[in-house]
């Protein structure tokens, strides 16, 4: 395929606009990626349906969100592909001829499938769409021969599912398909929430988002876990597990200035107020550019729409083009060849 | 829509010629419903290869033969829409929305998916494709907008399926969907094989075939089972599962004398022979005029397989038709409104 760049995908469900723990785990490492890959930034709305399936205008307004984050935070569609995963419908058949090569039982012992379905209470109502899900990305993956796949710790199991069927399919019909790696992110640490108890997320509330407003930025701040037990100023207070150090550490840029910060509130005497009041200054310098850039964006709707216009309709060649080599060896294109 | 004429949909997967069991069971019955119908026939190549992963040249070839067998029993391309499956890619991409209505445990219930499973011997093993088969099916069925689906009793579980599908979609997202009905036909009883013991399948190999030889068909109807405790030409012999007479009350034009044959089969006297020889001739006359056509067909596979690719193209425009409107209610149609 003398491919130059070496392929990336990577996504996110438009279930809202984003927020600094997407920064965190992944859209930071995405403006780096993009100035050595082929990079792929996937709208996943087909997953979004999935599980907001009835509320279909939320959606589309969240492709627009979404977007905006990307370009705030310096995502660049000269630089990289920004499409809609719905709008290539090559993957949804993709998906399905990936569909034979793989059990149900597989799909049920997949490690990430069985924690998300716990998470969102399905019981034992899994729905079909929810359980196939690591087809569908095998699908997304391979379509745009990704070598490259960045994801957290816990979707590695959906990158093992993606190699299994591309081996199979390899192996069965011949080797058109590219296997993909897990790229886990050195400090993959996620971002946890500002109540202190699980990752940052929309659904849970505990989140601070890329578009925010200063006043609310500075009233969420404000309101942060940090140690239940630092009552009084004087009190030694704990830094592990205190949000607000938490946050310093990856915002800061001063390393130096928080080191001494946690040593004072060890030590006692070091209130909470003030470390509040130095993270809410670090958050806002450095959310300021991103707003400015989103609020200019968001001026022109179209205009964004029209860059992810162009994005899709160069995911859809690329698509297509590996579609066209599967169906090949597959034997099932019909009317190209003899 | 104002559709003038009702829409039905049938079809076969294309996992072999077709033999006297699909005429009796459905070849027949559409070409009647292709008068007063607007027939949708569909090769259904997508199921055919969740059951025969790994074959693919065969699966190629076998659309050439499914073809031919409709041409010559005279399904009539000028009246219905013969089509390949896989050639319009649109039911994939719907197969994947509804899968996001169904759970996986109303799958594992369908009667026809555990009657099947059970077949197949995939115990633990069930292939995802196969599981979301119904679900497939109910994308093939409503992308056209049928409003009758021909079906055996046993296939009544999958138009069942379709229905809840389609209720949950109109009433999550609009209403664009048309709720289909299964047609089963009056006199359903299926064609037993040539050994008496099951359905006609390729697969038991006691099947005879609608392009069979001359000499093939009077071999295997020699050797057809009749009344094991028949023995000797004077000994009385039983009718009921006697597979000749079975095929005699179906082909045979002459009802009277059949009956005729059957009281002295009763009484004794009547050796297997003379029925046999009957039925051979009864078939051949019967194949003749098919074979005949088929050979014709035959000689020029690049314009059956044109028949093919014209009625595709007819497909995929209605078919793409109805998934814009999909599209429109689950407001995913990006790029086309504001």
């Amino acid at each position: 395929m003398n491919k130059q760049r070496k392929v990336a995908l990577s996504g996110d469900r438009p279930t809202g606009p984003l927020h600094i723990g997407h920064y965190v785990g992944s859209l930071k490492n995405r403006v780096e990626l993009q100035k050595n890959l082929d990079l792929f930034v996937m709208i996943a709305d087909v997953q979004g349906i999935a599980s907001s399936a009835g509320q279909p205008k939320e959606l589309r307004d969240n492709v627009l969100q979404v977007t905006l984050d990307y370009l705030a935070v310096g995502i660049d569609p000269s630089l990289c592909t920004i499409f809609i995963q719905s709008m290539v419908p090559e993957i949804a058949e993709l998906t399905i001829y990936y569909l034979n090569l793989v059990t149900v039982a597989r799909l049920q012992r997949n490690p990430t499938i069985k924690e998300e379905s716990k998470q969102k209470g399905y019981g034992s109502n899994i729905p079909a769409g929810f359980l196939i899900h690591p087809v569908n990305q095998a699908a997304d993956i391979t379509i745009f021969k990704a070598d490259v796949v960045p994801v957290g710790q816990d979707q590695v199991p959906l990158i093992e599912q993606t190699i299994e069927i591309v081996r199979s399919f390899n192996r069965i019909y011949g080797e058109v398909l590219t296997e993909p790696q897990a790229m886990v992110p050195k400090d993959g640490a996620r971002l946890t929430g500002i109540d202190g108890k699980a990752k940052m997320s929309k659904s849970l509330g505990n989140a601070l988002y890329l578009g925010e407003a200063p006043e609310a930025i500075t009233k969420k701040v404000m309101s942060m876990y940090t140690d239940p037990k630092h009552i009084h100023v004087t009190d030694p207070g704990t830094v592990e597990g205190n949000v607000v150090f938490a946050y310093l550490d990856i915002f800061d840029p001063n390393k130096a200035e928080v080191e001494a910060l946690k040593d004072h509130y060890r030590r006692g005497g070091l209130g909470d107020t003030v470390i509040k009041k130095r993270l809410d200054g670090v958050l806002q310098e450095f959310l300021a550019p991103i707003r400015k850039r989103r609020e200019d964006y968001a001026k022109d709707p179209a205009a964004v729409m029209d860059i992810v216009r162009k994005g899709t309709e160069k995911a859809r060649m690329v698509a297509s083009t590996t579609l066209a080599s599967v169906r090949r060896v597959m034997n099932i294109d019909y009317f190209q060849q003899k």
